[in-house]
C-alpha cells in the first residue's frame, strides 16, 4: 500500500493514512446535475430542513437545552440513541454548506454546535439519555445506550467540519475531541474491559485520529475492534452476534448479527487496519466482504433478511418479501465498500456501491426528500396504508415511505451521505485518477506528482450508458485515466478522441485504464451497454428459486401493480414471466410478457399440481425499483416467477 | 344444529350446547398404546414433573405464595403472564388425573390449587403481577398485562378439573366463579369498554359457562368477542392486528396478527356463535378457516410466518427457513378446527387437526419428553447450539429443543393437550359414532337414544396404514360408523367382515358411513395408502417455488444433514431432487435421490445461470418431521429443490 501526504486533506469523510487509492473530496469534484445532482439538491434544500424541523418538533434537540438548563431527566424526548441524530444531522450540514457555501445552513450549523456545546459535562461527557439523578449510570447500559455510538456520530460531525471548513471557530472539533478524550481514559487500555452494542465509535475515533494526528484515538479505535467478540456484551435473545460480540473480528467468516452494526465495525475495523498497518486483519475483512457479497446480500445490494433483529441471516438466506434491507445497512456497506476500495483498488467494490446507490439509498427517499423508506422490501403483497405527513411511523417496515420514525436513523443518514456524495466519485493513485461513479461532474485536482489535471463528466447514465470525459487541462506527459466498466456490462466499448488518433475498442469489465498525456478537448468516451438484463439467482438462494429479475444498467426493475391492471391482470402474485420470451424496451420502459398463474383457493395448497399452468398472456411494463411506491400504494415484486 | 343434551357432560374440554356433532370425552375413549399412547405416556410421566419442577424452580408458582403472605412485589419471578402456566399445568394435571387416577398427581394438584386460592383477593382478582402497591393497577396495560388472558386459562382448568372430578372438594371451580363474577362486573355491559390484548378469556368463559350453566359467562364472552376490532387497544409498531383489534371478528376475511391470539380468539368465537346461536358470525370463522388454511398454513399445520410478531404473514408468506409456526398456534389451530368440527361435521377441519398433531404436536417435544420446542422451522440452515439441561433459553427460535424458556407457554400447553388427547378421537350424533383419529383404542359409549355401543381400534398408524375396528357390542337396530379418509388417501380400501357378509370396497376421501346392526366381532378395515407421496406447492407460495415436500401417510418428511454425509454430499443447501426421480420405500424408511446443486463462492450471486447443472446423484434417507434433530444438531429442510 502506499503512504498518502496530502496536503491539504481531501474533503471527504474517510482519508486513511495510506492505501492504493487516495480520496477525492469536495474541493476536487463537483457533481453538476443528473441523477444524483438532483437528489443532492433535493437534499439540500427540501430534507435537509425537514430533518432539522423534526429535531425540533420531535425534542430531540431541545434534549441538550434541557441537558444544558439542568432539567433532565424531565421531559426528555426520543428513544436512548436520540442524540445522534443531530450529530448525523451536523454531518450532513457540514458536507452541504462544504459543497454550497450556504449561509442559512452555516448559521443554522453554529447554532446548533452552540446548544451542543452548552450540554457537554466539564469532563468531556456529553449525552442527554445517562448520568444525570434520576437516569441511568453514565457507560451502566453497554448493551444498549448507545452512548459510544452517539458520540461516534460526533466525531464523524467534527471530522466533516474540520475537513470541509479546516480551524473553524465554531468549537465543535474541541467538543468531540473533549469526548474522545474521556472515551479514552475511561476504555483505554488500562481502563473498562467493554465495548459499545452498536458499533459506530470505532469509524468516529479512526478518523478523528487521521483528522487531528492524535494517535491515541486510533489506538482506542483499535481497543474496540480487538475487544469484540469476546463476549463482554450480555448475551440477548437473538445471541450476540447482533452485537458482533460472539466472534473476533479477524476470526469472523462472514457479516452477521445486526447488519447496521456490521458494516459500521467492519468500516471502522478497516480503519484500523489500514492505519496500523495490519495485514491480517485487512485480508480478514476482504474476505468477509467476499462471503457477505456471494452469499447474505439483496440484488438491490440491500443487507438484512430479518426484521426481527434488523439482521443478516444465514447464508443463502434472502427472502425477498421480508427483506429488511435497511437504509442505514445500505449506508453501513457502502463505507465497508469504500474503505475496502481505498485500501485496495479491486473494481468490485465500487460495482456494490453502484448497486447499492441506485437501489438502495434512491430508493429511500420519496421525490420530495420528504419521506423515507426505512427497510426496502423487495416484494409487497399488500398495499401500504399512506403515512400522516405530520406523524410519527412506528412502523420501520412500513410499505409507504414515512416522514419521520420513532428510531429516525435513516433520514439524517441519507442526508449525510447524498451530502458528501462527491467523495464517492474517484480517486488518486501515484499514476492517476480512477472515475469509480458515473454522474455529470467535473474533477480538477493533482496528481501525486503534483501536475494539476482536470476534466468533465458528460452522461444522462442511467438513462443512457454513454459517458463522455472531455479532458480540460493539458498534461506534458502521460498520466493514467481509468474507468470503471461494471460486472454486468459485458460488450461495453470505449472512444477516444485526441488530436493526434482516434482509437476504439471493447473493453471488458473491471478497470479500464488508458495512459496519455491528455490534452485540453481529448475525449475518451465510455458506451455502457444497456438493454434489459434477466438475472438468475445462486440456485442456493432458497426465496427466489424459479424467479428472475430484470435489470437494466445499474437499475434493478420491478413490477408494480398500478402497471398491471390495464393488461387485465392486477396481482403481482399471480403472474409469472412468460415461458420462452425475454424483456424488451420500448417508449423508454422496459416491458415483459406475463402470463396468469393458476388460481384455485378452494384446496389444501399442497400436493397435486393443478392441471392449468397458467395461459394468456400480456405484456407489462418495468419501474426502476427506487421508484416504486411513487404512484400511490401498490403491490410490487423484484423476483418474477418463471412460467413452466 | 342438533341442541345436545348429554348426562353425565363427556369429560372433554370442548362441551358446546349444539352442534352437528356431540364430543365423547375421555370417559368414552381410552388410547392404548402406539404413536400417541406412548406420547401420552411420556407426557404422564416425564413432562408433567419436569413441568411442576420448572415453575417452582423458576419462582412462578411460589409468585402466588408470595402474593398470599403479602410480600408482593419483591421478589416476583417471571414475566407478566407466568401466572397462565401454572392454570395450563393444572388443567394437564386435571386431564392426567381423569385418564390415570394417579394418587399422587391428585395431591400434587390440590396442593397447587390451595397455593392459588391462598393468592385469590376478597373480591375475586387473582393476578401476582398487578394490583399490590408497587405494581401497576389492575387492568391499566391491557394491551400487554395479560390479566384476562391468565384468567381464562384459570377458567379451562377449572373446566377440566369439574369435567374429570365433579362435584370435587378442592376449591378450584369456585375460585373460578369468583374471578369470572369479577370479569363480569368490571368489563360486563356497563362496564370497562375493553378486552385482553392476548385472547383466551373467551374461550374460558364460554366453557366455564357450560360447565357451571351460567349464562352470564357466555354473555360476558359474547361481549369480548363483539368488542375486539375496535380500536380499544393502543396501535403498536405491529399494528392492532396483532392483537386482533384491527378488524370486528365477523368482518374478518382470514385469520391475522399473533397466530396464538387469532387462533384463540377464534375459537371462543366459535364458542359464543355455537351457544348463542349466531349463525353468521359461525360462517364467518368457517371462511376464515377455509382462507387461512389456503393461504397461510404451513404443510406441516404449522402457522405464523414472522418472528418478530409472532404472527400470521401476508397471504402466500410462507418461508419455511423463518417460519416460526409456534407449538402453542398449533394447538391453537387444533382449538378452532376442533369447534368447527363439532359444529359442522366437515371432515377437513379433522384433516388439519391430524396434520397439525403428527407434524406440530409430535415435533415439539424431544423423546423424553423434558425440552420442547417453541418454534417449528421447516428449513434449518445452520446447526444448532444443543440447550443447558439445567437453563432457561432465551431463544424461542433455538434450533434445538430447550427443557424451557423465558417465555415458557408451549411446555404445558404441549401437557394438557397430549393428556386431554382421547376427547379429540372420536365424536358422537342422533346416528352414531364418528372416528376422526387413528390410535389403538377402545370406544365405549351410548348413541344419542341411549343404546350402548363399543368397539376396539387396532392399528399400527401410522407406520402402517390399516386401522382395525373390531366391535365389542351387539346391537338390536342399525346404527352408523362412519371413519374419516384423509383427504390425502386416495386409493383407500374399506372391507366388513360380519357373521353374514364379507364387503370390501375402495372409498373416497372424507367420511365413509357404515350403517350396520353391528354385533361383537364384526370387523371393518381401513386400508390407508401409505406410499410416499411428493407434494407440490401452490404456486403462489413463493418461498418454496420450485421445491417439492415428501409426505407419507400424515407425516411430513424432511432431509437432514446427519443422512446426507455418507451419500457423498454434506450440506442440504447443496442438493436437489433428481430430475424425474420418485421417492422409495425401502428397509423401514423413505429414500429419495438427489444430485448436487452448483456451487460458486466467488462470484456475485445474480445474473447468468453457471454452465454447470450439478450431476452426480445419491440416494438418501428422509426422516419424519417430527424426528428431526433427535440425532444430534444437524441441518434440515422439508422442501426440497427440483433439479433442472
Amino acid at each position: 500500500m502506499t503512504m498518502h501526504t496530502i496536503t491539504p486533506a481531501p474533503q471527504a469523510p474517510v482519508v486513511p493514512g495510506r492505501g492504493r487509492l487516495r480520496p477525492l473530496g469536495l474541493g476536487d469534484v463537483r457533481i453538476t446535475g443528473g441523477f444524483w445532482g438532483d437528489r443532492q439538491a433535493i437534499n439540500g434544500s427540501h430534507t435537509l430542513e425537514h430533518i432539522g424541523s423534526r429535531l425540533e418538533s420531535e425534542g430531540w434537540l431541545p434534549n441538550f437545552d434541557r441537558a444544558a438548563a439542568g432539567r433532565l431527566p424531565a421531559g426528555r424526548r426520543g428513544r436512548e440513541f436520540s442524540d445522534s441524530e443531530i450529530y448525523k444531522y451536523l454531518e450532513g450540514l457540514a458536507w452541504e454548506i462544504g459543497r454550497t457555501d450556504d449561509a442559512a445552513l452555516e448559521e443554522r450549523f453554529r447554532g446548533i454546535v452552540a446548544r451542543v456545546a452548552a450540554a457537554q459535562e466539564d469532563d468531556g461527557y456529553l449525552n442527554t439519555m445517562f448520568g444525570r439523578p434520576g437516569q441511568g449510570a453514565r457507560w451502566s447500559d453497554l448493551e444498549w445506550g448507545h452512548e459510544l455510538y452517539c458520540l461516534g456520530h460526533l466525531f464523524q460531525a467534527a471530522v466533516a467540519r474540520e475537513r470541509t471548513r479546516p480551524g473553524a471557530d465554531d468549537g465543535l472539533l474541541g467538543i468531540a475531541r473533549r469526548a474522545a478524550d474521556l472515551v479514552c481514559a475511561t476504555f483505554g487500555p488500562d481502563g473498562r474491559d467493554a465495548v459499545c452494542g452498536h458499533a459506530e465509535v470505532e469509524v468516529g475515533l479512526a478518523e478523528l485520529s487521521r483528522v487531528t494526528g492524535d494517535r491515541r484515538y486510533l489506538a482506542q479505535a483499535r481497543i474496540f475492534v480487538e475487544r469484540h467478540g469476546r463476549g463482554t456484551l450480555r448475551d440477548i435473545e437473538w445471541g450476540r452476534k447482533y452485537f458482533q460480540d460472539d466472534i473476533a473480528v479477524r476470526d469472523a467468516k462472514a457479516l452477521r448479527g445486526h447488519a447496521v452494526r456490521a458494516n459500521y465495525l467492519a468500516s471502522g475495523a478497516v480503519d484500523v487496519a489500514v492505519d496500523t498497518g495490519d495485514g491480517e486483519l485487512l485480508k480478514a475483512l476482504r474476505k468477509q466482504w467476499d462471503r457477505t457479497i456471494a452469499r447474505r446480500t439483496y440484488i438491490t445490494g440491500g443487507q438484512g433478511s430479518h426484521h426481527q433483529d434488523e439482521a443478516f441471516g444465514d447464508d443463502w438466506e434472502l427472502p425477498p418479501d421480508r427483506a429488511y434491507s435497511e437504509t442505514c445497512a445500505g449506508i453501513g456497506s457502502i463505507m465497508f465498500s469504500w474503505r475496502l476500495l481505498l485500501a485496495g483498488a479491486d473494481a468490485r467494490h465500487a460495482d456494490l456501491i453502484e448497486r447499492t446507490l441506485f437501489n438502495v439509498v434512491a430508493t429511500s427517499p420519496a421525490p420530495d426528500g420528504r419521506s423515507f423508506y426505512y427497510a426496502n422490501t423487495l416484494h409487497q403483497r399488500v398495499p401500504g396504508v399512506p403515512a400522516d405527513p405530520d406523524g410519527t411511523s412506528p412502523r420501520a417496515s412500513s410499505s409507504l415511505r414515512a416522514p419521520w420514525f420513532e428510531v429516525s436513523c435513516c433520514p439524517p443518514n441519507l442526508a449525510r451521505t447524498l451530502a458528501s456524495l462527491e467523495s464517492y466519485v474517484a480517486t488518486a493513485d501515484s499514476d492517476g485518477i480512477q472515475l469509480h461513479q458515473y454522474a455529470p461532474a467535473t474533477v480538477a485536482t493533482t496528481l501525486d506528482d503534483g501536475r494539476p489535471v482536470s476534466f468533465e463528466v458528460d452522461t444522462q447514465y442511467p438513462a443512457d450508458g454513454r459517458v463522455v470525459v472531455t479532458h480540460t487541462s493539458d498534461a506534458s506527459a502521460p498520466w493514467t485515466l481509468s474507468l470503471r466498466v461494471p460486472a454486468w456490462a459485458s460488450g461495453a466499448t470505449l472512444r477516444i478522441v485526441t488530436a493526434d488518433f482516434v482509437q476504439q475498442r471493447s473493453v471488458d469489465p473491471g478497470m479500464v485504464e488508458i495512459r496519455h498525456a491528455f490534452r485540453a478537448g481529448d475525449v475518451v468516451q465510455l458506451d455502457l451497454p444497456m438493454a434489459p438484463r434477466v438475472s438468475v439467482p445462486d440456485a442456493r438462494i432458497d426465496a427466489v428459486r424459479g424467479c428472475v429479475a430484470v435489470e437494466r444498467g445499474p437499475e434493478v426493475l420491478a413490477l408494480e401493480s398500478v402497471d398491471l391492471a390495464p393488461a387485465g391482470v392486477d396481482d403481482v402474485a399471480c403472474v409469472a414471466m412468460a415461458a420462452g420470451t425475454e424483456p424488451v424496451e420500448r417508449d423508454g420502459r422496459v416491458w415483459i410478457t406475463v402470463s396468469r398463474l393458476p388460481v384455485d383457493d378452494a384446496r389444501w395448497p399442497y400436493g397435486e399440481p393443478p392441471a392449468d399452468r397458467g395461459a394468456a398472456t400480456a405484456e407489462v411494463p418495468l419501474v426502476p425499483y427506487h421508484e416504486w411506491a411513487e404512484r400511490g400504494p401498490s403491490t410490487m415484486r423484484v423476483w418474477i416467477p418463471q412460467q413452466g
